[in-house]
């Protein structure tokens, strides 16, 4: 008889693996739980559902549920949740259709996801508070704003979702308030990127809290206010975005052990401490590319490339899942800003690293050629070995050059290596050096 | 006494390695000679100003004469002509300023460029008929088009010249014939990236003429017909653009070598055969990143980077090249095109590769977000090693990713590295998997 894959979450790891796993292995049984009814789904889609800019939630659906199903013959089972792992007998128990049962598997997969933290907040459970992690949620954020239109929005947190939302309910006619209680947003940017996004939302209306400790909201069954410790600000709607925790719950309970990031500890094929189960996606750690640790980014292609690797490996032919180094990207209103890497000197410092770190501005384009715009490159580097630790990106065109310093610190360039390298250019695409080598020609020069 | 270096050309490539010198060394003496009148200017940007997009030709020159001079103590001669090197006495001799002197040197820089290739063709002279490779030609043309408005173009050469000049004609009014006498535009970029190219030239309007061979122009006085080996065709203005040669004369009549390329051949360091003789810029030779051996690449940062080195290296601080991965970027309309490395299967073979290649199309966005464009990517590599050999982008944005291809070269990735790089995604910007980690995935599973 033919080995059980189980694959426990329905998402970006989970449907990945599952995907690949039956593509490799046709022989292969492939049974996916789903709790929820959303499966492949975009959750990075979601505030442009509410923006307005995607007509429909089904339209961040890559492949539905019924393709599972029929094209790739993969029994999902949407509306069932694994409840307890038991690695001795190799079972895990499922609620689903009113119903418990228990699905043998020999090889599994644990894609849980991660949920969006909830403070400790007073009125979190008003009518108009919302946090942004599912579908569902996403659905019911559109609705109230398109039955309310909300005057004003709160939003607490100046990460990812705060600022996305921020350009979503703008566009819907609030005057947006965004609280942050760190001095900057998008804090894993670093304070060069932090700094000129803050300028240009302020530039589009967005009233900055910065410094600013949240203590809940109130209201009269809706929100009315967001509660600050030193008084209230009104807020006809409230978005909490301060983070996600992997849901590690159903693991932990099972023995499968967690690593120093509170994500599942995983070897270089996602495999945990159990050698018949695999953890991928927002709820497991990855290696960094830079220090070689683990860490968690709980990030898309993260979890779809781990997804696809554990799937290989699970079909017999197996596959490494690859390292991160968190590359992120992140629109805020006409602004792109990115990151990769260690952009950070007191981690730098922490990883064993000396670190120096150059901001430069160069135009986008070439100087005479019309369109462009002033692009920030961050990097930082080992004064010693003169090797790449990270970098940024930010500017109205070409935030997506992040995607070059990421390549170095995948190669393990020095900034030398990095300034030779041959980019392209053309007028309109980048001056003679592009701002990143022009980065790497300043930041040498720091290291000579 | 101080040393003193001289440098032949000053354009990309002489200019970088003056400045660099000085900043580097400030009692070196250094001393430019270059006989037109315009220095340190970006030819790439000449098409713009023909098209109306540059206002000036003055707006294309990244630091003028007067600044060379006063700010950077540069012993600049402009309107004076190196006719000939004495590498025995370390002598140049000059002519300018309706005299001739030698001027004696203890490094010399040839920089001396490339000139269009004039093919021989009947009607060069006539009136209307022009090359663009330099900036009093621009001048002309643009002059040419103001006074004559010509209704319709002949442009001879599908190269970047070719398409450039086809945009920039095509937006001043005119009806524009394209001449190539290949099967394809943009040879170096391969089929992939022609087809949708020429597409594209068809969509706005040019009149493509493949596999046409030109043999010369007529007409009275100013051209009036491009004539080919079967009839002719109208045109009232006349560009060739099929390609450049290096300026090799002066240091050929030196004894200084001449490689395989027709261009000069240097060491690591810019070095020719003679120790105290460096040449660099479109004259030059540079190491291919991926064969490893010397190639002729006339391009902008190629130059500008030698230069560069050289001018450290003359400083006393040894400095090599870099090399060449042969990466460009084209804008065609709307289009842009890019390459890098080896794209074509039979150069590949002749440099010892058994080449794989894969052409694949992807969203430059999240399939759900407005606004984006299919992009085009092509990779190419070797069977046995699976190593990267080169690529190929074209779409309406995103052809500058090209440098995460340019990257994976010039670390020597395999395909596979390649496709676990951790590049950025967010739905504005890429699909989760980038086009190019895409095209990586597909080309792997070919390699397996």
């Amino acid at each position: 008889m033919s080995d059980t894959f189980v694959v426990v979450g329905g998402d970006a790891a989970g449907m990945s693996a599952a995907s690949k796993a039956k593509r490799e292995d046709p022989q292969l049984n492939v049974v996916v739980f789903e709790k929820g009814e959303w499966v492949s789904y975009a959750a990075c889609g979601m505030p442009y559902y509410v923006k307005g800019e995607v007509e429909s939630l089904d339209d961040l659906v890559a492949v539905t549920a019924e393709e599972f199903r029929e094209e790739r013959d993969i029994d999902l089972r949407t509306g069932h949740e694994v409840v307890e792992v038991d690695p001795e007998a190799e079972t895990v128990t499922v609620e689903g259709d009113g119903d418990t049962f228990e699905q043998p598997y020999d090889h599994l997969l644990v894609a849980t996801g991660a949920t969006a933290v909830e403070p400790p907040f007073d009125g979190l459970d008003l009518d108009g508070v919302f946090t942004i992690h599912d579908m569902d949620e996403a659905g019911a954020i559109e609705d109230y704003v398109t039955e309310r239109a909300p005057d004003t929005a709160g939003i607490v947190g100046g990460g990812y979702v705060g600022i996305e939302m921020a350009e979503a309910l703008s566009a819907r006619g609030a005057e947006v308030h965004l609280y942050e209680m760190l001095p900057h947003v998008l804090q894993p940017f670093g304070d060069a990127v932090a700094e000129v996004v803050e300028d240009h939302l302020r530039e589009q209306g967005v009233h900055l809290h910065l410094d600013t400790a949240v203590s809940g909201f109130d209201g009269d069954g809706a929100v009315e206010r967001v509660v600050l410790e030193d008084g209230a600000r009104p807020a006809d709607i409230a978005i909490v975005g301060v983070g996600v925790a992997p849901n590690t719950g159903l693991a932990e309970d099972a023995g499968i052990e967690v690593g120093e990031t509170g994500a599942i500890a995983t070897d270089e094929f996602g495999r945990t401490n159990d050698e018949n189960v695999y953890a991928a996606g927002d709820c497991a750690e990855a290696r960094h590319v830079v220090t070689g640790e683990p860490d968690h980014v709980p990030l898309a292609l993260t979890a779809n490339r781990a997804g696809r690797a554990i799937g290989q490996t699970v079909a017999g032919d197996p596959e490494p899942v690859g390292e991160t180094a968190g590359t992120a990207i992140v629109k805020a209103f006409d602004l792109g800003a990115s990151r990769t890497g260690i952009v950070d000197e007191r981690r730098a410092r922490e990883a064993g690293f000396d670190p120096v770190s150059v901001s430069i501005s160069a135009p986008s384009r070439a100087h005479y050629y019309p369109g462009g715009d002033e692009l920030t490159v961050t990097l930082l580097a080992d004064r010693e070995s003169g090797r790449l630790l990270g970098g940024t990106v930010v500017g109205r065109e070409g935030a997506k050059r992040i995607d070059t310093i990421a390549m170095a610190l995948t190669a393990g360039m020095t900034v030398t290596e990095l300034r030779n390298a041959d980019l392209a250019y053309a007028p309109p695409f980048s001056p003679v050096w592009d701002p990143v080598l022009t980065a790497a020609k300043v930041l040498g020069g720091k290291l000579d």
